[in-house]
């Protein structure tokens, strides 16, 4: 069963193609976890927030990610995470378009 | 530049198939919602949570979409809606394989 993990924390930045070059090696890390699909990179500079949705593809790898990039978060000095993940309702989502069925 | 909406409410549910039946017609209404792209219909029992994540053209369509669902919501006796809207960061996005390039 595919599941959503969602995780947003306020930040100072960076944003846009600062945030990209920062980034990059993690993202290239991250397609390495287990269990992974995909991630959107989320920001909004005006919130002062970012974060990401991603798709696993059991709740058991998403809860394994969330303790680990927490962990990560918090040695960057962000620990007011919120963090949440949720089942895919399949039925309803592939009438919606959403990309989430087939293998990883 | 597309935007997420990830919105999540407290729930008794109903969850899975049970929901999946009560809420098809509302999904396909949402086909017809001004920049929609796609919405990943999300749900945790044990929490007692569902809610969605909704890819958009634009800011602006995204929250005029969680305006009026919010308020669709709380016709429903759901007040304590978290909605968050987030610009993607589509290089980093792209390393990831999320789904968020293209046209709708």
């Amino acid at each position: 069963m595919p599941c959503v993990l969602q995780m947003d924390f306020p930040t100072d930045g960076p944003f846009g193609a600062a945030m990209a070059e920062a980034f990059a090696e993690l993202a290239e890390s991250i397609n390495d976890e287990p269990g992974f699909r995909w991630k959107v990179w989320t920001e909004n500079r005006d919130a002062g927030e970012a974060g990401g949705i991603y798709l696993f593809d059991s709740y058991e790898t998403a809860q394994r990610y969330l303790d680990k990039h927490t962990e990560r978060l918090s040695g960057f000095g962000i620990s007011a995470v919120n963090g949440k993940i949720f089942e895919v309702n399949e039925a309803l989502s592939a009438i919606n378009h959403a990309p989430v069925s087939g293998e990883s």
